[in-house]
C-alpha cells in the first residue's frame, strides 16, 4: 500500500532516528554551512544576487539548499537563510556589505531595546517559510529539512555591536551596565526565535537546530545568566513529537551544556566526542570534524572522519557534522570524499 | 648593610615569590596590555610615533611599560613589545596599519620556511633589549619586569596567514599539507624564541610569559602536535634560578597543559581557577578576570575581583591579572579601583 510505504520512508530517514537513538540503517552525515560559497552552484547563484537576495526569494534560497542534497546525498538539508533574517522586522536595519552583517541603528540604550517591536515571522518574513515550502516539496519526503536560528545572546551581540568582533565585549558591558534592558532584550529576541521556530515547522522542517554561535566569549556565569535560560526557553517552546531540536553552543565546554534540554548538541573540534556523548546522555551528539581537515590532503580528511566514526562506534545518538561551517575553499571532492566515508563506514552497522 | 637591604627586597617582590609558591605579603596583580590605549598618557605618545617606533625606541618603549607602574602600582611591569618584533629579522615584512597586523610577504611553501633566517636577536633588535635595561633601571628594583615572547603556534598563524583571523583555518591546512615544513617552522620559530628570551633575561628581565594567543583554535592531538612541543622547548630553554616563567595558552582547556612544565600558567575567564589551580599543582596559576567587566560599572568589576580573590584564598601561587587584555575603552578608574581591591583584599593575608 503507497501509504505504508510513505509512512515507513518517514520512519526511517537515519538523521531523524539518530538525533532520538533509535535504530537507522547508517550513520546520518550533514554539514553547517553545506550550501556556500565552496560549491560553484552556489556562486554561479551568488553572482546574480545579493545575499539578502538569496535569503528571500524563495525559489533562490530553495535551489540553493538542495544544491548540496543533489551533489553528496547529505542526510539532512537546512534551509538557506541568515540567523539575522528577522531582526529588520525588529526595528535593526541589517545590511550584508563584504566583511559581514552591519546593523546600521545598533542598540545603544535600554530606550532602543524598548523600542525593539514584537513581530509575528508568517506576515514579516513570509518569504522564509515559503522557500521551506518549496525545498520540501523537492525533498519529496526523501530528506528531511532542518530549521534554524540564532540564539538570543548570539543575536545581541550583533544588535548591539552593529558588526563583528572577536570577544564581543561591548555586548557584555551594555549588559553588565543595563541588566534589565539585557533581560529584556534577550527575552525579545526569545520570543522572535520561537515564533520562527515554530514558522518554520509549520511550514515544513522536520528539525530545527539553534546557534549560539558566540556563547563561546562568556564565563560560566554570565552562560548561566545570558545563554542558558533563553535556550532552555526556546527548546520547550518548539517541541513537537518527533521533532529533534538540536543546539550549538559553540565554544561552550560540554558540561554547561547540562539542563538546556535539547535532544542533540552540536560540538566543536576541541571536544572529545565521546566524553560529551558519555556527560550528555540522554540527549545525542552531533559533529565534530574540524572544517580546516577539509582544505588539506582528502586522505587525512578521511582518516580523521574514520577516527571520529571510529570513536563513536556503538553510540546510535549520533550525527556526523563538522565542528563549524565549511570554509569557503573547500574543494567539493574533499566533501564527498568525508561523506562516502561515513556512509561506507557504517553501512549496516547500527540496523 | 645596604647590600642586605637590596638582597631583602629583591627576595620579596609579591609576584616573584606568588610565581614559586613562597609566603609573600599580598596577592600581587598585573594586567595583560597595562600599557596600553587605555591609558590618555599612552595615547599622547602614541599619537607622535608609529606603533613600531614605539617597540623600537628604547625610551619610549621604556616610557609607556613605565606608565601603569607609576599610576596604579602593579607588582609588575610587563615590557612594551610585539609578539612579532623578531620576524622582520628572519625575513618577514610586518608592518601595522589600522586594523592589525600584516605581513607582506607571508609563507604560502615549504621553500619560504626553508628561506626563513635564523636570528641572533641581540644583534637585530638591540633596542628591546635597551629597552629593557631602561626600564629596569628606573624600577629600581622596585617592581620585576616580565619579558615576553609569542608561542611558536600562534607566530606561525601570522606568517602564514598574513593578517589576523578568526580561525586560523589556513594555517592549519598548510601545516596538513606540509607538514615537515610545519614541524621546521615551529622550530624556526621555537629556536628565535628562546634567544629572544634569554636576550631579555641577559638584559635584567626577572620573568617571561608565552603567550600562545591562538592556541585555542586547535584540536587536542594539533595542541599536542603543533602546541605543546614547543612551548615545552622553551620553557627548557629559558629556565633560570628564581625566574618565572608564565605560559598563556589562550582557549586551551587547563587539562590539557599538563606536561609543559611552567611554573605558572595564565588563564581566561572561562577556566575555574580554583579547578585549574588544583589540577595544574604543582605549577601556579595567574589571572581571569574577563577584562568586559572593566567596561562596566566599577563596583561591578570590584565585586567580580573579590569574588576571584575569595575563590583563590590559601592558593598562595596565584598572581591576579586579567583573562585576556585590557580593552581600550576601559575607564583608568576602574583598573584602579581593581588594582586597590586586590591589594586591599590580601594585605597581611598570605605573609
Amino acid at each position: 500500500m503507497s501509504t505504508q510505504t510513505t509512512e515507513t520512508t518517514t520512519a526511517t530517514h537515519p538523521f531523524i532516528e539518530a538525533c532520538f537513538g533509535r535504530p537507522h540503517a547508517h550513520v546520518p552525515v550533514w554539514m553547517m554551512r553545506q550550501a556556500g560559497r565552496f560549491l560553484p552552484e552556489y556562486r554561479e547563484v551568488r553572482s546574480k544576487h545579493s545575499f539578502m537576495e538569496m535569503c528571500l526569494e524563495p525559489e533562490v534560497a530553495a535551489e540553493v539548499t538542495l544544491q548540496p542534497i543533489r551533489r553528496f546525498g547529505m542526510d539532512a538539508a537546512i534551509i538557506f537563510s541568515d540567523i539575522l533574517v528577522f531582526l529588520p522586522a525588529m526595528g535593526l536595519n541589517v545590511i550584508f556589505p563584504e566583511g559581514g552583517p552591519r546593523i546600521e541603528n545598533k542598540i545603544e540604550s535600554a530606550a532602543d531595546v524598548e523600542r525593539l517591536a514584537p513581530i509575528v515571522p508568517a506576515e514579516a518574513i513570509p518569504q522564509v517559510y515559503e522557500a521551506i515550502k518549496l525545498t520540501v516539496n523537492e525533498l519529496a519526503d526523501k530528506t528531511p529539512l532542518i530549521g534554524f536560528c540564532g540564539a538570543p545572546f548570539t543575536l545581541s551581540c550583533y544588535a548591539i555591536e552593529g558588526k563583528g568582533s572577536k570577544d564581543w565585549s561591548y555586548t557584555k558591558a551594555f549588559m553588565y551596565r543595563n541588566p534589565e534592558a539585557a533581560v529584556m532584550l534577550l527575552n525579545k529576541l526569545a520570543d522572535a526565535s520561537i515564533a520562527h521556530l515554530n514558522a518554520q515547522l509549520d511550514a515544513g522542517a522536520s528539525a530545527v537546530q539553534i546557534f549560539d554561535s558566540w556563547a563561546g566569549v562568556l564565563s560560566r556565569d554570565d552562560f548561566e545568566a545570558w545563554g542558558k535560560p533563553y535556550l532552555s526557553r526556546i527548546v520547550t517552546s518548539v517541541r513537537r513529537p518527533d521533532v529533534p531540536v538540536i543546539v550549538f553552543a559553540r565554544g561552550v565546554p560540554f558540561e554547561w551544556l547540562h539542563g538546556i534540554g535539547a535532544d542533540m548538541y552540536n560540538l566543536d573540534w576541541r571536544t572529545s566526542l565521546p566524553a560529551a556523548y558519555q556527560s550528555l546522555v540522554p540527549a545525542g551528539v552531533q559533529g565534530n570534524l574540524d572544517p580546516a581537515f577539509l582544505l588539506g590532503p582528502p586522505e587525512r580528511a578521511v582518516a580523521e572522519t574514520r577516527r571520529i566514526l571510529e570513536s563513536m562506534n556503538d553510540m546510535t545518538r549520533f550525527v556526523f557534522n563538522l565542528g563549524h561551517g565549511v570554509l569557503p575553499p573547500t574543494p567539493p571532492e574533499t566533501v564527498q570524499a568525508v561523506v562516502e566515508a561515513v556512509h561506507a563506514h557504517s553501512s549496516g552497522a547500527t540496523a
